[in-house]
Order: C-alpha cells, then structure tokens, then sequence
C-alpha cells in the first residue's frame, strides 16, 4: 500500500489518474446536498491557498449510503480518485470509494468550529482552545506566526547570528521591578527570566552576534489586551556597533525579511485573515525622540482634542489598564493612548505603519542601558511601535566595567550581588546593543487583533493557567 | 568608512588587495617573537576549519612599538592588509597597520582560556562559563548544537511539522511523580511544564504534525552526569500513524539529516573535538525488545562478567547514582549500567553506534502511553540509546476517550483533573505518537563528552543556578 496522503501539495499532479489515492485528515464539515453530499477533509498543511480543506464528494453509488458517512471531527483515510473539478478553489476534488474511520468524538462539539471565522468571545474560545484551534482560520494564524519564526532564523543565519538557548531558571532578575515569578530551587530561592538579557549579553561576548526565540516570563499583575505572563522573546544581541542606530537598521531589514517571507509563503493564511502587510518607507522607518514624541503629543491633543478621541482605537484597554498619574510617570514613559497617537498621526504623515521612538528617559531604562554622554538624562535605547503598539524595545548597553558598576551603586545596587554577569564586562565586552520583540504583539498588530491572547496557542494570564 | 569586517568568509577573497581592510574581534592570544609579534583575533563567526581565529602579524615598523599591542581579550577593530601567507592554515594572513582598542579587560583572567582545550575541572569551567565559553573548542561546541537544531528544523519542516510553541507555565503535570516544580501564579499553584505532552498531543489534533524545541523542567534530585533540572528538548509528534514504528523510522531519518548536515557544514567544529559521525547501518538501527535487552545483558554478565565490567564508561556514574534495588524496578526499566552494556554488544554486533529497545513495561511509562493490544504488560513504546545512553523516549499514545479515561482509572486517576487535556480525545484524534530527545545528551553523546552539564551553556543542577 502507498503511503497515505496528508498534503495537499502531492494531490494536484494526481488528477485525472485513475489510480486511487488514500489521503488522511479530519472530517470538518458535511454538507449533504440532493442525493450526494460534500465532505470537507481537513489535512494537516494547507495548498497555497492557505487552506487545509480539501472538497470530496461522497456519491452513493461509489462509496455508500449517505447514512454510512463519517461523523464531523473524524479522522479517517478516504480513499479514493483525483478528478479535475473547475468549480472547487483548488481546480480539483477527490471522489470517495472507500473510508476507514480512524477514530469518532464520542459527542458532538460543545462550539461551532468549522465556520470561516469563530463566533464566540474570546473566554470561551480560549477554554475551548484544544478544538477551537482546529478552525481553519485558528490553524492559518498560527502558521503565519511559524512563518515569522522561520523568516527571522533565516535573516539572523545569514547576518552572522548564532543561536542560542539560555536558562529561563535564573538567579538574578535582569529587569527588576516585582514583576517577577518565584520559586523554591532545592531549598534557594529562584526566579522565571524575564528575559535573556544577561545571557545575550554574555553570548556577544562568545559570538558577537546571537539570538534566542525563547519563552520570557512577566509576572504582571495588569490585566490588559497587550499583556501576557508567558510569552515568546525574539531576543538579539550584537556587538562591534559603533551606535545603536544600527541595531534598528537591522530590526528594519528584519521586519522587511519577515514580511518578504510571509508575502511569497503565507499569501493564503494572510488573506484568510484580511490581513494588510505594512508599509516601511523606501528610506526606513521614521525616527523620533521621546522628548519630539511627548511634545508632538500634546500639541495634537491640544490642537485637536476632538480628533484625538476618535482615533480607531486598535488595543482597547480593558478597564482595569493602570490609571494614568499626570505628575509621576507620564513625562517618563509613553501611555498607550500615546503610542496609539502617534502612530497615526506617523501613517498620516509618512505612510509608515511603524515609528521608531528614541532616546527614553534614563530614569525609566534598566541600569544596563547606556546613557547618551550628551544628554545623560536620556539613554541611547528606542523602542518600535507598529500600528499603534509597542512591539520592540532596544537599545545600547553599557560595556565598560567602571560605567557599568558606577550606574548600578548610583542605583543603590550592590555590584556584588551581580558578580557572575559583570564577570563580562570585566574581561573586556564589545560595545554592543539588542533587542527583544513580542511574537504575539508583532503577530496580532500584523493581523489587526486586539487581544495578545488571540495570538497565543495557550495564552496565560493574571486569571488562566488552562488550557 | 567600509563596514568592519567580522566574518573571516569575507577575507579570503581579499588577499593581495592592496586596500587596507578593518576587522572587529577579540585578541585571544599573543605571541610575542623576535622583533614582532603574532596577535591571534578572534572572529565572531569560524572559517570552514571550524576555528575563527585570524592569525595576524604586529611587525613594528608597520604598526608601531610592541609596547602598543593591546592586551589579551581586549575588543579591538585591527586595520590591516591581507597577503597570502602558506603557513597560516587559511592560507593568508593580516598585517596589522593601526588598531583602535574598543574595550580592554580590567585585568587579568583568572582562568586560561586560550589554549587548545580547557584544562580545568567542570565546576571551575562553570563557575567561570561566561569566559571559558571564550575558548575557541567551546565556541565549536554550542556551534555544533546550533547546527543540530537547524538540521532538526529544516528536516522537520519538510515532512510536513508544524512548529508550535506551548507554555512552560501549567496546570497538570504530564510524567507525573515528584520531579515537578512548583510556583504561586497569582495564588493559584502552578508548575514548569516536565515535557509539551499535553500540548503536543493537542496541537497533533490541529496540524497533524507538530514540533517544539524549548526547555524542558525536571525537579531532579539526584545529581548524576546525565541529568540536568533544564534541559532544551527536541519534541515531536505526528498522526496518522499505524504503527509506532513509523515514528522511530522517522527518527532514524532525521538523525541521518542532522549528522550529513553537521558533515557538510560543521566538519571543522567537529574535528577540534575529535568527534567521529556516529554509524546507522543502512538497514537501519537495530532494535531489540526490552524483554530481549533484559535477558541479553544477563547472558552477558554471567558469560563474561569480567568482560562487562571493563565497558568503556564513557558516562560514568558519581557517587550520588541512584542505588540499584534488585527487588524493586530493576525488572521494569533499564538501569544506565544495562543501557552501556547492551549499546557495547550491538557496537560488536553489528556496528551501529544506536539501538532502540522497544516495548518497555506498561507499569513504568505514563499513562498516555498506548500498550500493545497483543500483550498489556507492554507498551508500544520505545527509548533511544547512543553510546550507552538513552536520548529519546517515544510511543504511541491512546487516542480514544473511552481507553484513555480507563487506563487513568485504572492508575487511580481522576480523569476531571485533566479535562481540558481530555477535550482532545473526547473530540477525535488521529492515531498518534512522538518522541523528546534531550538535546544535551544528543550532543554530548555525539562529542563523546561524559557530563551533559558540558553540552549546556549555563547548566541547572540541584546546587547550580548560576552564572
């Protein structure tokens, strides 16, 4: 017997054959019609339509009883021919001869899954997820996001980047601040790595360029549309930069691979989900500083304050999003309404779905950041906002030791509780800088979602550990 | 200015130019001699030896004073000219016309790092591992590993594998037993994921075929040479099979991939750590049933049991090894002592640096694990051994609800604590099986190194969570 097909891409040469074929995947829907009906065959890869679902046709007098057709969300072998049919998307279907039923649910679905898109909010898809993911929509998504993956390894391969697996079990906390997981080590205390920052750091050490595509854990107590308390990092690292303006030139080849990529292997998946790949302009991404950023802010507040009300608001806050106190932080960092703000005001005035936000202040950057010796109120770090979100933070890191261990006591940190990463900085660093980006903010702002949990196969939040 | 040059592919085209070229590395040694001196620069990315080490000359009335030679891992950007030279191994060499120095160490190393291999215990080489990666055998070594996952990758992706990524942060333990690690999570108790089972076996149910490479956590508390608390494992896990076999002939084939890719592509890395390419005979890996490698190893001790015990321990077991009880599990699993007899046998046998034992005791694999109909003391499961040590363990897995739920009951189960795991077999599965392969064993295996905390860049054990 031939090997069973699960792969769309083998049946299309087939057609016409009058070989039979056997193709296994999952009976998604049913569609009984006058004396025949249509089975939809989900198979594992889609064709290049983005699609899994393959139409055979179940006619009594070749495969059975109408009675005997298997139930939705079976997974069976049909066997069956290749005929060329110009009315189905893919120029072809397969007529059934023959089932063998692999296995039934034992109920029927407590969801409807096998509609073009999902009705249902999303608490009850992500307790549902197991099977909801079994939508057609659901599985392009997440092949979009596969495909971010493999686009991003294969631009950092070719620009001399080495990929790396550091611990997420860590003794020291790389970004401080109590947002950060606990737990008992063999009797130590321990901690979930809020990101790969010392180990990046250390690794340019080894490799001078490096990258991890890892988990990264947040313990963050805010419930919002953009927050998730375990999420992918697509973490780089690079050294013999001259400035850290470098590191976002790379970022823009990056994001122009990634969507390059997605463009020639994802058109199908993108079009399921309507999704507009971005616009970079020709001569990069627009620059600004924060310090442009807030004052540019206010006058279109100011200017407009009806405009700025109605700006489509893609990353709704929940209610419990932190209020906003005027007279601490906000002259420090962006609110998210600002980020919103100005990106739209950046499309308007560039075409440009991205902005890159420089120079934050110092005062609201970890102690590895470096200051700019200019103005050294702020540092020499940025962070990417796409299509009114906060996608990459980055920047240049400190790489002499005095600076390094000067910044930390200024700080009121103790040099010595850090012994093992300053170990890098005092056997000689490269200047170097980084960046770390969310997979499932970058994934959800490319596809138009407003929720990170959408973008997450198993998303975990302040209320979900489950599924 | 051009940009510095980094990657030493890029030189060999430039020798004889009388352009002066500017190289970014780390000075790794130098040799002063007679009136000149040799500064070996160390690059970012190897040369196709497996070595980025560019021997460069210092000749005074070029690059002026030997006094002036930067120190030892100093970061430094070395304008120079190519010129062929036979006697460096790349066939050319660089004279060093000025030097910009970007960082120098604030003083000595406490360790040496620059010679061929490093010659220090383990726990010195670790507590130091942010320099002792430095050395240039090391840098081969985790170059070695970057390459098995992109060959594992590129293989897995042309059969079809969907990558996924699952949480590490979860709700149910998948291997059961004690080895777990538990967290707050918001004042709910949670635990690090011991493998994706759950989320593999799901994610089947979505796309067939599926696979992750991210860390694994294990609670362990014996401290042997083959355990580490987090490890990065290679999981995968396909549908539609008939038979488990399939998955171990999926393996064999994907270990042929890996070891013609590092052949092709990492030969020089492989050679500085002597490593030889293990053998699969062309017929494939040999297997033998768990039963079968039982009896064999005791005809085998009591034949010749001077012979046994002068097996080459090439992963020898500390002081702390489990001990032994020949009343308790000894009949139900294989002890690491068995695993190196048996792979030394096949060896003489029949030349395969591999073995797979199959159909281990029902009693000892988890209760996902599918028992032979034909014998349910067994399951349709089998583990990997290389070299005297089990890298991989796989099966097939129940698919139907109704044996699922039975087996969980059987084992005094509570199948309501895992019904978001069981939604899967309560909607359709396919049948389906995996396999996890512990990436640090692979690798240690592969360079015949005796303790997997070699293979990790910052290994977790029972008293090690830093650096």
């Amino acid at each position: 017997m031939n090997k069973p097909i699960t792969n769309p891409g083998q049946l299309a040469s087939l057609a016409g054959s009058p070989e039979p074929v056997t193709i296994c995947g999952r009976v998604y829907k049913i569609r009984r019609m006058s004396g025949f009906a249509f089975l939809l065959l989900q198979l594992s890869r889609p064709d290049s339509s983005g699609s899994g679902l393959l139409q055979c046709t179940w006619l009594p007098e070749l495969a059975g009883d109408l009675s005997e057709l298997p139930a939705e969300q079976s997974c069976i072998a049909l066997t069956g021919q290749v005929v060329s049919e110009p009315r189905s998307h893919s120029g072809y279907e397969v007529r059934a001869v023959s089932v063998r039923v692999l296995s039934t649910p034992i109920e029927d679905l407590p969801v409807v899954i096998n509609n073009k898109a999902l009705d249902m909010n999303l608490e009850t898809l992500l307790d549902y997820r197991p099977i909801t993911l079994r939508n057609e929509k659901e599985r392009a998504l997440f092949r979009i996001q596969e495909g971010i993956c493999q686009a991003v390894r294969a631009f950092l391969s070719a620009e001399d980047f080495t990929e790396i697996h550091s611990p997420k079990l860590v003794s020291e906390g790389a970004e401080g601040g109590s947002n950060i997981f606990r737990l008992d080590y063999f009797g130590k205390e321990a901690y979930l790595a809020q990101s790969p920052q010392f180990y990046k750091q250390t690794m340019v050490g080894v490799y001078g360029r490096v990258y991890e595509i890892a988990p990264v854990y947040r313990a963050e107590h805010h419930d919002t549309s953009r927050h998730l308390n375990e999420y992918i990092g697509i973490d780089l690292e690079m050294g013999y930069i001259e400035q850290f303006q470098e590191i976002m030139e790379l970022e823009t080849q990056m994001l122009t691979a990634v969507f390059r990529h997605l463009n020639e292997h994802q058109a199908g998946e993108l079009a399921l989900w309507k999704a507009v790949l971005p616009v970079i302009p020709e001569d990069g991404i627009p620059c600004m500083t924060f310090a442009k950023v807030k004052e540019t802010v206010r006058r279109l507040r100011s200017a407009n304050p009806i405009q700025a009300e109605n700006i489509p608001n893609s990353h709704p806050a929940p209610e419990s999003e932190p209020t906003l106190d005027p007279n601490s932080n906000s002259s420090l960092d962006l609110e998210p309404e600002e980020e919103r703000l100005i990106c739209q005001w950046i499309k308007q005035q560039t075409g440009s779905d991205f902005v890159f936000v420089t120079h934050y202040p110092s005062a609201k950057r970890p102690f590895y950041a470096m200051d700019d010796p200019e103005n050294p109120e702020v540092t020499l770090s940025f962070d990417l906002l796409f299509r009114g979100l906060e996608i990459t933070t980055g920047g240049q890191r400190i790489h002499s030791y005095p600076e390094q261990t000067a910044k930390m006591r200024q700080r009121g940190m103790n040099p010595e509780d850090f012994a093992s990463y300053l170990m890098i900085h005092r056997y000689g660093m490269p200047p170097h800088g980084g960046l770390g980006i969310g997979l499932e903010r970058l994934t959800a702002c490319l596809l138009g979602l407003s929720n990170v949990r959408q973008t997450s196969l198993f998303p975990r939040d302040i209320h979900r550990i489950s599924p």
